[in-house]
């Protein structure tokens, strides 16, 4: 029930997914059942009338509460136990389903999540990964919102969360990971930024490879080679990641000023389109919690379900858990 | 002596600024006389003899030292009294010149312009403003990179700098000032943002219209209307000004692939080019020392030396001098 196009970009989403997965995959749809039945029925009469063959792989599951995009997380699932959200959560951690997805209210996903897988030892909040596209290829900036005012100490779990997601969902091996910082010598920047460079240039369960700049983010590399996951607060990450979405367009917009066609640009621009991602998955819960934009299309949130499967079949979650111990053990 | 292109770029800027200038203008170029003035000849002598006529308005100053880029500031001001960086600084506090421009070591330029002409009171650093190019008008960001792990009174402080700089530099009439966030609500954010916000809610000096989010600084606006200045720490600035630098090459290098021509990006992207604004006045010293990107051109460096005439001429210094003192006052 959560996102922009809700119903219908989930429930269209799920129905590609299925179609591009093997058959043992199964999709519960979590929702207010007469919306989301009226809703599925709608696509296999019309425009995905093709896909009615997965119709039987696809389940939904009663959730009478709605979570708006503008309500207040704590409110939200405290005062809605039977939201969408609650309800596809819960069915995970009693063992109904393996991954969890979501376009819905942000805040109140990595909450519920929080509150019903709960988290790894060690860690206060989960972190919210953000592919950063480049002409190169994507890169990682964690956190990208969840957590501001970060110790040195969150800032190195939120390397090690990024490694492994580099590893096990983006099939990165032995990811390189860089701090964000004003320049690349070690003593540059804040008092944190310093901190965190000393910790992450002793943790053994992390490649770090030094400062990161802010011009360095697009290359994907810094002078001592390339970069998988760059590592800063969520103040800044949020800021960064909010800033990107809106320098396209406007480049786009100078262009078509100037005669550049449509097709031109969209060409071109492909690589930069977020759809190509979907989702990702909320770092540091013992589960999987995929956060979508709220603006997902049908094929987001298509290759959102993609991202869960990798999740699980990955084992992230256990690798999470094991590199977050080793860490701990070695520190 | 400073800068990626000196002494060409600065030697050659002071001439065609002077071209632009009434009569009453002159220009000291500060630095090895015997270098600058073959540098001046050569020029006078090939591609900028058409500006002869200007030369009688150039006076060289001897400065036997030079700073080097990657030199550590506080050591390059101590162990060299005499580069240009410093008896340049030092003929303005001596009232030999209104107005000192230079494209060399920022970290330099700004230790040496707080020494010679020291701070106006209750500022610790001076703040170093950027104007990022939007589609619609140029945005004022500060602190782009002096200073880290910012207090609000220091934020509150650049957002006085910023509305003098952004009513006198660049003619803007009772400019907007925005708290760059994670949100729109005031409750949002770090624990400083939050202190900054209610505090500037109250400041007389500011006109403040509320958080501004990463995606709105490029639109120029928020919800509340057209933003002029855009206040955040200078690790943040940092990051987001080079990154800025780096997303018009990229997405240049990926429309080149898909056939757009070089002259269709050049006349599109124009607004875009640093060039145009040429560099900014170091804000919080009692004088005018303007910061020129490294790379800066003759024509960087020519439109610098116009903003440094705007500035003394709009007596912005004195205006900061009354604006500190008045908000001191009220607060």
């Amino acid at each position: 029930m959560g996102g922009d196009f809700a119903p219908q970009a989930p429930v269209a989403g799920a129905l590609q997914a299925l179609a591009e997965l093997d058959a043992t995959h199964t999709i519960q749809l979590v929702g207010q059942t007469a919306v989301v039945q009226a809703q599925l029925d709608a696509l296999l009469a019309g425009e995905l009338a093709h896909l009615a063959q997965h119709r039987g792989r696809l389940e939904i599951v009663e959730a009478p509460d709605v979570i708006l995009s503008a309500e207040k997380p704590s409110a939200a699932i405290r005062g809605k136990p039977n939201s969408s959200m609650m309800v596809g959560l819960r069915l995970q951690a009693e063992g109904g389903s393996d991954a969890f997805v979501s376009a819905g209210n942000t805040g109140a996903q990595m909450a519920a999540s929080m509150v019903v897988l709960r988290l790894h030892g060690g860690l206060k909040r989960p972190a919210i990964p953000t592919l950063f596209p480049t002409a190169k290829h994507t890169v990682v900036v964690l956190d990208s919102g969840a957590n501001v005012d970060c110790s040195s100490d969150e800032l190195v779990q939120f390397a090690r969360l990024g490694s492994v997601y580099a590893e096990d969902v983006l099939g990165r091996t032995n990811p390189a990971v860089g701090l964000l910082n004003i320049g690349e010598e070690p003593e540059k920047g804040s008092t944190v930024a310093k901190e965190t460079h000393q910790l992450l240039a002793q943790d053994s369960g992390v490649r770090f490879i030094g400062n990161v700049e802010g011009r360095d983010i697009l290359k994907g590399a810094n002078d001592h080679g390339s970069v998988d996951v760059v590592v800063c607060d969520g103040f800044v990450g949020n800021v960064l990641l909010k800033f990107y979405e809106s320098v396209a367009p406007m480049i786009v917009g100078m262009l078509e000023g100037a005669g550049v066609t449509q097709q031109q640009l969209q060409s071109a621009l492909r690589k930069l389109d977020y759809a190509e991602h979907g989702g990702a998955p909320l770092l540091g819960v013992k589960g999987v919690s995929i956060i979508c934009h709220g603006k997902s299309s049908p094929r987001a949130l298509k290759n959102a379900i993609l991202v869960a499967v990798q999740a699980v079949e990955s084992r992230m979650n256990e690798h999470i858990g094991g590199r977050l111990a080793r860490s701990e053990g070695a520190a």
